[in-house]
């Protein structure tokens, strides 16, 4: 292994390119280049900006060709030249690319689209890093699995949490999509309970009492998540702040700052400069929080194309083996990022 | 009191006029006319329906009457030739009427938009008809209300309710109005928690368990309810699906029918001849429905517009006392309006 | 061929089930029947209706049956007892069927997403029905396109039209297919310049001087078409008005009645009492229209779901031959189904 | 006048926020700060950028402290240090500042919401910033506005524009406010015809022979605009397309490049890199702009929060008169905000 991590990116979309924007502002890793197949303004970006675009399918280089995009090489050889590659390919593809990962010596870190036992680990950087670290695999769990990880161990943390019931109002399709993949004017329930969200948190957090309700909205970007929990023990708001606020990757927002809604996180964001308007953060309102004796209810919004974009670097660095403490890499990750835990103050 | 209850609708919106088209259903009711303040198209209609049309308001007379509207009179004469007027002015607006109401010795029905303290009394038909009959006013509880109370009253008369917690993701604002006054992609999560619709439900069935938080989505028809429901012992979805199934009002759909969202709903409506679209009933997903020991979640959607029509109905016939049983009014109304527990069988 | 034209309609879906309405609703007319491939509940609610349902693909009769529909017989029986069918499959699928139409001797009218070639003739009522009197098959254009021919018809039967030029934005998706074929918070301009509609146009015109550039918006219901026209000469207002007013199934509206945007148009025909609230007519504000010497500029909406259903009914007439006159028939349709050209007065 | 333009921005919302971050990348400006009179997230974010952030009223001083911003000082010692001023502030606030800024002998720049007799001049870069050169102020036109004149212009420089016709979907609200402030599921005609735009540009340039039809679509970012223009002699694709490619920001798009709709520029825009991710450019589809004869039609999208930045920063330098030559202060312009005229190539 090279003194930096040397890392690739298969499948520039709506998480690859984010990870490709992140890999290039770590100090300890190198951007080998992005592989993808297809042939318009999503690759040709890439080309834009500087980056090395391989092609992920032989049939498909001479196309991206003609289009224009100067390919680099194909996939083996971009696979020879990486120490872990980060599958962002559509839900189901990457599975398919694992053995070919394996073959070239390649560590490789999935997204939430496959399944669990492809790797057979599942990971939230807070929550089981150390397990990963070495692994020649893993999963990074998806955007509202990650969020909800995330908030439940903070509870579990502070020693609060009994069981976590909640409702996820997911966006509906990504805004680059929206021109042919959307819902309208509706509202659509997922069609069994428990949704898969829940099981899936049990996948890194075997432990967890949750059980998750989901259903898709009318909105393009953001999920909104509603949670009833039953604490282990009478509590109060500041008890379960202070939980929260010792938990990397949640930030307090407030109404009372005109933070009201999903679109203000939004606004928010690029008001801030991060790059793409992106919020890796979950973003809990602290002043709609209540606990009432032992029941506890808050409500966050989470940027669905972002939230795992820390997580999937820091997986890198797990598998890796670069780094072995989950609160280094974190630190790392969210300086580099400039995650914060507070927006405004 | 004549033979028929000569009743009268004072504001011809979304909630009056489908009071009015109602009541010109009931066989032992009299729409004596509509009362208003506006001049133009929602108003005109009525004329078009023949319907005769009153001023709410002297000052408005003579716009109506330019407008082309064929006034018939003034509020205090309307007020004459009435037994019962249902208030379906703007929230707030109708707290001013009340004592005009009283003058005129006009029984009232308010909708769910004025305080429960402005008659003391708030009605869900099947919860609390009894306690209706004879008084000079009573409150329809407002849409979301209805519906809670519906359901977690048919799992309490089984004996199995324990305690609720929903998450009511509201629709943003009504179709008529939504040139002017939506939300557009986004979620808003109501400013606390727990949300007024449980409290409001507690003034209909005060010992109910319940706790509500809200949000408004981005689509302009029909609520959209989640529950996490704690029973008071173990169950089975049979047990509870038969309770559902007791309670009028209470309708069944299933995904397997290809009813899979809220806008399968409101085309069933209309492909079934419901006038405007309308539905009564809450339409509760059976096969989404799911028990695991003694915790129930289910969810259904809710027709804002149209819910509460058959407890104004309902209403109606409790404050004029010229039905006595709550169940022989659900009855009537439920067959007049074709209410059915089953769209499809 | 009996006393009343015998009318059966493959394809229960947006057009067809509104067909099946409209016949129903015709003195001449006999609905025989509908037949359709699906077992879902758009289906099912003919059975509730109390209309035969017949299976138009073997392939298809267990499933329905299985479903709990009562299914009458399978295609070719039903072909079997009609003089008129009227084709409202999916485009595309109706030019499979039109052999089997013709085996049997079942005139046929298809719908605008058939091509013209199909059929050699394309229909709007007040256009051509003369022309397709006696045929054995027609094709009733579009919504765009009936829209648009209805209103520049009416222009040059003023002598009036010179050419015109529209932009057409149509809805994104029929509500009841809204939870999954939707757009959301964008708008999609068509591919090419002009859009097909306004040579479709010219297929029911031919001398038509027409072009048209069409985009989809971010809403489920109703086209919204923006029209700038070079008139003949000079004209005014009231002339122009006046020529729309001659037009049967153009109905001017008014801001000034609050009518002010598509949400309204669908609000006032569920407030009169439209099955489905549906709107036949062409809906132009006559508040907006303006003429500028020999410029004219126009804008109206357009129910996507219902304005070719005068247009089949029609159509089935000038087939049957059993009316000869497109007057007559226009008048007799427009009487059963109440189109209007005044909604208000 | 100092070496650098001492430049500051009078309301830090939509456009005020994006003119202080252009003005901090101008090598001949200095942002000496922003003032305001909220309290909340979006002016708080001025103090986390490290911006200094004025109180624009003496009586909203007391709550923005409160709130925790550090405000620097009050309205008109901020006036006494600038040399210009960006009046941002929401339409018709600016008229009454105006006054102040003579006072204190500070240059205006107004945006579109503010008359066109308030300055007396309306701006756009391209078409008159020599006519702009010294004023003590002038108007920069809104982003319809801007985009229309920008295209005109071109075809107008290349001696082709006879007269052009434009209907003109635009966004229904900012996306910062559509939790409040939407419309939904709808299309809102404008209420007259020609909309104002026409008119605004012949503010510009007088001798435009323009008509616009305005209405607002059911999403929240981008208008979309479609133009039919007669030119004053048969032409070809080429030769428009050269005129396009003359005329600054003016991008040409292509849906060869997977560039389809709204929604694909706002994604490419974050793709490349740009803050906020803004689009300073007219994106113009060159694959669908069609000339027959002498009729050209086309569309293209337009930021409606971006479009009038780099026509503000040049204001800026005309009324300074520290850049006499527009065309110099374009390219200065965009070079600094990256604007191109082709996004991929």
């Amino acid at each position: 292994m090279s003194e930096k991590v040397r890392v690739g990116v298969n499948g520039y979309g709506v998480i690859g390119k984010r990870v490709a924007d992140a890999v290039r502002l770590q100090p300890d890793m190198e951007l080998v280049g992005v592989s993808d197949v297809v042939s318009d303004y999503r690759i040709k970006t890439a080309g834009v900006l500087g980056i090395p675009v391989y092609s992920s399918r032989d049939e498909s280089t001479a196309a991206m060709t003609a289009a224009g995009i100067p390919v680099v090489g194909g996939f083996h050889g971009f696979l020879d030249g990486l120490d872990v590659i980060v599958d962002c390919t559509p839900a189901g593809i990457g599975a398919a690319n694992l053995p070919h990962y394996r073959e070239h010596g390649v560590k490789a870190v999935f997204q939430g689209g496959e399944k669990h036992a492809l790797t057979g680990h599942s990971f939230v950087a807070h929550a089981n890093f150390a397990s990963a670290v070495g692994r020649d695999a893993t999963r990074v769990v998806s955007c509202n699995t990650t969020a909800t990880v995330r908030t439940l161990t903070a509870l579990r943390d502070a020693g609060l949490l009994a069981k976590a019931r909640g409702v996820l109002i997911r966006r509906a399709t990504d805004p680059w999509e929206s021109d042919h993949s959307g819902i309208m004017n509706t509202i659509v329930p997922e069609g069994s309970i428990p949704s898969h969200q829940g099981p899936d948190a049990q996948s890194v957090i075997p432990e967890l009492d949750v059980v998750t309700i989901a259903a898709k909205g009318s909105h393009t970007q953001n999920h909104s998540h509603y949670w009833v929990v039953e604490l282990t023990r009478p509590s109060d708001r500041d008890e379960v702040l202070e939980a929260m606020r010792a938990m990397p990757r949640v930030a307090l927002i407030r109404r009372s700052d005109g933070i009201v809604a999903l679109n203000s996180t939004i606004e928010l964001m690029k008001d801030l400069g991060r790059p793409r308007g992106d919020m890796y953060e979950v973003a809990l309102w602290e002043d709609i929080l209540k606990v009432e004796g032992n029941e506890l209810y808050y409500t966050y919004t989470v940027d669905n194309q972002a939230v795992v974009i820390p997580e999937n670097i820091d997986a890198i660095r797990a598998l890796a083996g670069s780094v072995t403490a989950g609160s280094d890499s974190i630190r790392l990750t969210d300086d580099t990022l400039g995650v914060r835990q507070d927006f405004l103050n």
